[in-house]
C-alpha cells in the first residue's frame, strides 16, 4: 500500500483541501492519505475555529484516512519546528510520500533550494545575522539574506508563505535522513491569507472564517465547502453554540498577562528581554485581543509570533515545557481514521518508532501535559455543560472511525 | 480630638454596620470613627459584592471619617494576621480607642482570656498541636485547647466568630505594645454568618447578600439598610450591572487551577502538600464554584481556609510575595475622608510612622503589587468599558471625601 502524507490544519476544511487531498493521491499513486494535522491551535498561534475532533471527522469524510495530531509542542511554532514535528510523524508512519501545496506547484525549484541553502549555508547565516541586527524581523531576515544568494538553478520565491512551508518540509526530510519523496500541488486562485474570495468554488480558510464571523451563520460559506464540512460545522454549532475565536480568549489572556509577575513573563515560552513589560502594558489598556495586538506590534515581531507567543501564555507553556517535549514528537496520537486507513496502521503498527496512542488515558500524563493544558485552556471558553464535554474527550474520545 | 478606631468589611454597610458606628463613638467618647477596611477581597476569601469605593463612600456617607484599606496581604488573611494588620493601621492612626462587636458586649472577659491565654501559653500551645495532629481544622483545635485551659475568671466563647476576631484585636495590640482602650458593643440580632432574617430592621451582611442574589435587586433589602447604602449599591448595579460573587470569578480560578504546574501550585501561599492535586482534580470536575468547594472541602480545611487559598491562587499570591509584604503593614492607604476626618488627618500627619497614600502613582509600583493585583482580578468580570473603568480607578481615584 503507497501512502502520501499531508500536513494540514483544516481550519475549516474547504474545496481547496479536497483539491489538495484529491491531486495528493492521484499524483502519488498512493492508495491512502495521511494527514499530520495540529490541534486546538494553530502554528500561527490562533485557536482554531472548531476543535481538532471536529475537523478530524471533516478530513476522513473527504478523503483523509488517518489523521494524527500535530502535538502542540510542535504546531504552535515557527515554520521550521511546525515541519520537522510533521514530516517526522508522516516518516514515522511509513508515507511513500509528502504532497504540500504551494503557489509555485514545482516541486524541481524546491529540492534546488533546499540544496543551495545547505551548500551556501555560512553566507546565509551571516546574512540572516546582518539583517537581524538591522533591525528587520526573522522572516524578513530570512527572505533579504536569500535573495543575496547566487542561484544558477531554478529556485523557488521564498516570500511566498506556502512555499516557505513547503521549503521546510523538504529541509526537515533532509534534516531527519528521511527517504520520503516529494510532491507539490499548485494551489488554486485562493492566496493562504486571502481575505477576498475571487473563485465560485475556492475560498481560502481566512476569509471562510470572516465570512462566519460576520454573518453569524454558515449561510454563505456553503459553496466553498465540501457538504460534510457544513454538516459538521452546522452539528458543532447546534450543540455548543459556539466558533471558537481569540476574542473569546481575550480575558483569559488579559488575566494572565496581568497576574504573571516578571519572572514568570521571563519564563514562558520565546519570550525575549523587553517583551514582557510591553505585553502587560498592553493587556492593562486594552479592550480587544485585536487592540491588545495592535498596541504590542513592533516591527522587530511578526504578528503570527507574537499570537504564539499568547498561546503559550494562555497555556501557561515555559520554556522548560518546551524543552523537555523534546526534538522531535514522542508519540503518534490518533485522532481518527477510515476502514483503509485501519488497514495500513495494521500493516505499519509493528514496525512503529514511537508510540501510538489511540486512548491517552492508557499513558502516563505527564507525556500530555501540554496537549491537556491547551485542551483545557480550548474549552474554557464554553458555557457547563459544554466545557466539560469538550475537556473530556480529550481523555476519554477514541479516534473517530469513518465508514 | 479623640478617635475610635473600627474594623470592617461592610460587605455591604447594613443597620447593624450603622448601630456599631454610632454606639463606637459615644461610649468611647470620640469625635472621629476612623475604619480600616479589607479591600476588594475579604478576610473570609470571598470577593466584595461591590468594590472598595462604593463601599467606603457608604461608609462614609454612615458616619465613618475615615477609611483606611487593609492591604491584601492581611486582609486575606486569617483572623490572627488581619487582627495584627488592621490594629497596626489604627494605633498608627493614633486611634485613642478601638470598639468591636462581640457576641458577649462585655470587655472585660475579653481582656482575661487575653492574659489567660498569654499566662498558660505553653500549655495551650500544646494542646493545639495535639488536637492538630488529631486531624481536626486549625480553628477547632484552638477551640478544643482553649476549652482544656483552667479558667478563674469570666472568659470569652472562642466559639463565636465576633468573639474570636475581638480576642484577637487584643491580643494583636498587646503584642503591637499598643496602649489603645478597647470597647465593644453587643451585636444585636444578627449573627455573623446567619443566613435569615429575625428583625424588621436588622439583617446580616451574609443574608442581605443572600437576598439579593435570590431577588435579583435590591428591593427586598431595603429595610436593612441605610438610605446612603441603597443609593450606592444601586448606583454601582446602573452602571456597572454587576454585583460581585464567587461564582463570576469560577471561570478564572478553574483556568488557573487548571493550568498551573504543581511547582507554582506549591508556591501559592498557605497551600499544603497533598492539596495542589486534590484542587486540580476538583476544577477539572466541577462545573461551578459552589461544586468545585463542595468537592474539595475536608475536615482538615476549614471553608474560609479554602477559599483564602482559592483568592490567593487567583490573584498569583505566593508565599514569597507574602512575605516581602512584611510582617505589619508598609504604608496607611487612605480611600476615603469626611471633613472631621481630614482635620483629625491634618493634625496627626506629621507623626505617623508610615507612609500615608493618597495617590498609588506617588509610590513605587512594587509597594501595591498585592493589591493592585486584586485590584485586576476584581475587575475582569465586567464587561468593557467597565472593566477598564474599575481597574483604572486603582491608580486613578483620589481618597473620597464626603461632607
Amino acid at each position: 500500500m503507497r501512502s502520501v502524507g499531508i500536513v494540514a490544519e483544516y481550519n475549516p476544511f474547504h474545496n481547496g483541501h479536497l483539491y489538495h487531498l484529491k491531486q495528493s493521491k492521484e499524483i502519488s499513486g498512493s492508495d491512502v492519505a495521511i494527514v499530520a494535522m495540529s490541534g486546538n491551535f494553530l502554528q500561527r498561534g490562533e485557536p482554531a475555529i472548531v476543535p481538532k475532533w471536529t475537523r478530524t471527522k471533516m478530513a476522513l469524510l473527504s478523503g483523509a484516512d488517518l489523521v494524527v495530531e500535530i502535538p502542540y509542542a510542535f504546531a504552535v511554532q515557527k515554520a521550521e519546528i511546525f515541519a520537522l514535528g510533521s514530516v517526522y510523524l508522516l516518516d514515522a508512519l511509513k508515507c511513500s510520500s509528502i504532497c504540500f501545496g504551494s503557489e509555485l506547484g514545482n516541486i524541481h525549484p524546491f529540492l534546488h533550494t533546499v540544496d543551495l541553502l545547505k551548500d551556501q549555508e555560512e553566507t546565509y547565516n551571516s546574512r540572516i545575522r546582518f539583517y537581524i541586527k538591522q533591525g528587520v524581523s526573522y522572516p524578513k531576515a530570512l527572505a533579504l539574506a536569500y535573495s543575496d544568494l547566487e542561484k544558477n538553478k531554478d529556485t523557488v520565491d521564498l516570500s511566498r508563505p506556502n512555499n516557505i512551508l513547503g521549503y521546510h518540509y523538504i529541509a526537515a526530510a533532509k534534516k531527519l535522513k528521511s527517504n520520503v519523496e516529494f510532491f507539490t500541488v499548485k494551489r488554486n486562485t485562493a492566496e493562504h491569507d486571502d481575505q477576498t474570495i475571487h473563485d465560485d468554488k475556492i475560498a481560502s480558510a481566512t476569509s471562510i472564517r470572516k465570512l462566519i464571523k460576520q454573518e453569524g451563520n454558515l449561510h454563505r460559506i456553503r459553496p466553498y465547502i465540501p457538504e460534510a464540512t457544513y454538516n459538521e460545522m452546522e452539528a458543532y454549532y447546534r450543540t455548543y453554540k459556539h466558533f471558537h475565536d481569540w476574542e473569546d480568549y481575550w480575558p483569559y489572556l488579559q488575566y494572565r498577562l496581568l497576574t504573571m509577575n516578571n519572572d514568570e513573563l521571563n519564563q514562558m515560552y520565546d519570550i525575549e528581554e523587553g517583551l514582557p513589560y510591553r505585553l502587560q502594558r498592553a493587556a492593562e489598556s486594552s479592550g480587544s485581543f485585536q487592540s491588545f495586538m495592535e498596541n504590542v506590534k513592533t516591527k522587530r515581531y511578526t504578528w503570527t509570533r507574537l499570537q504564539r507567543i499568547c498561546v503559550h501564555a494562555l497555556t501557561n507553556t515555559t520554556r522548560t515545557d518546551m524543552n523537555s517535549a523534546g526534538e522531535t514528537p514522542g508519540y503518534i496520537r490518533l485522532l481518527g481514521m477510515s476502514a483503509k486507513g485501519r488497514e495500513y496502521l495494521n500493516k505499519v503498527k509493528k514496525d512503529l518508532p514511537l508510540p501510538l496512542v489511540s486512548t491517552v488515558s492508557a499513558f502516563p500524563e505527564a507525556l500530555f501535559t501540554l496537549d491537556r493544558r491547551a485542551a483545557l485552556v480550548y474549552s474554557q471558553v464554553m458555557k457547563e455543560p459544554a466545557r466539560s464535554d469538550l475537556f473530556s474527550m480529550e481523555y476519554a474520545q477514541p479516534p473517530i472511525m469513518a465508514d
